[in-house]
């Protein structure tokens, strides 16, 4: 049996807060809950409408916890890890900073993407989409626990980095196929609709655009910032290979 | 007032083969239905629980015609468009195949991305997500008026095609930062799980893949197969340029 208070503790779960509060997070459905227990995340608690591991409840139950319109069979609580930003790492490598990214599938994406090209951290502004939601984390696989992600004022993180070239991905800007690169470096994404914002785009020094083809096209939509991350992540890890 | 009868067709639509039968496709929430209009395709009814355009009915029944668990406001039918594959535009630029792409959502984002790189026709197998999908539409924004989607037996597909060299894109392959790459050309982008099936890839005669960093990193997930899309045509497109 699930009891009253802990369905109303994992209802809240679907918030930010309520995962901050409790310092734990949800995974629905056996593929998901795998991954995450394979890359190392600690299970705090399961519950299952079928046979198998986890506490038998109700579809009922089940359906009131879930998040999605058909509930799962089984369905988990992970422990939130504690992690801090590594700046000495930052004045070695690539570092992925976000602005405000709203869509929890492009952030898992991003995070996939990021253990792809070997990027170990991932700065995000406090109003970018919680890392611990579910979609993200559907989206990221086993990648989250790779990547250091971590949520801090795009202003406090700027002060606290020197001589290293920071890029701002912008609509207008050097094309980044003909742009000099570094490395380290580190390299700003922009929110979906608004991309980077006035107040994140003083710290930036370097201005790259990803042209589209032909290079006059107007038709287009914008490139979704997941698609333009992995353009611009390959790009930057194609150069160091020269 | 909707009929019990335009509630069994609208929920039919739902389904490939709902979608084949009538015609339609349905498109819910204010802002997809503004850039599926925008994008010129035809609107053939639309209902509402609000105000403004669209037969009003009750949220029970947009409850029931809505595939989200959260109705929108406004909901509306489009008529699918008759199109053909365009063989003269395939021995002339870049061409996507896509072999049994499964998520709607990656189909959207790589129409969108082949209106970025000027991709302008993408032919999948009929095992691939269909692209009137809800999901589909909502990734691929405007783009699904200016890329020809085309569905077809791959086999039937690569007789009717000479000379123009065939990239598959797999694990193992030359890495695409240092293989020739050609135009005409065409990609052919493989299943989230399985890759490309033996079965296409005996059309294939070049074999690529992005490496990830560093190079001999093993354990990163695969590239998704959206995000290993936006690299290959960036990097097709960044060697016409120069």
């Amino acid at each position: 049996m699930i009891t009253k208070s802990e369905i109303n503790i994992i209802r809240s779960l679907g918030d930010r807060a309520g995962r901050s509060e409790h310092g734990l997070f949800v995974v629905e459905g056996d593929k998901s809950i795998a991954e995450i227990c394979n890359a190392g995340f600690k299970i705090v608690r399961m519950f299952t409408t079928t046979d198998g591991p986890g506490l038998k409840i109700r579809p009922s139950d089940m359906a009131r916890i879930s998040s999605h319109k058909s509930p799962p069979d089984r369905l988990a609580l992970f422990k939130i890890p504690e992690r801090k930003i590594d700046f000495q790492l930052i004045n070695k490598d690539l570092t992925l900073v976000l602005d405000d990214v709203q869509d929890p599938g492009n952030l898992g994406t991003i995070i996939r993407l990021a253990d792809w090209f070997g990027i170990k951290q991932i700065i995000c502004s406090p109003a970018t989409v919680d890392v611990f939601n579910q979609k993200t984390i559907q989206a990221s696989m086993g990648s989250i626990s790779r990547v250091n992600v971590q949520y801090i004022p795009l202003e406090d993180f700027f002060k606290q980095v020197n001589n290293i070239p920071i890029f701002g991905t912008f609509l207008e800007g050097e094309d980044i196929y003909t742009s000099q690169l570094s490395h380290p470096a580190i390299i700003v994404m922009g929110n979906e609709g608004k991309g980077i914002s006035d107040a994140t785009s003083k710290f930036t020094n370097r201005r790259i655009t990803i042209p589209p083809y032909p290079h006059d096209a107007t038709t287009v939509e914008s490139l979704n910032v997941a698609m333009a991350t992995a353009v611009v992540c390959s790009e930057f890890r194609r150069r160091m290979k020269k």
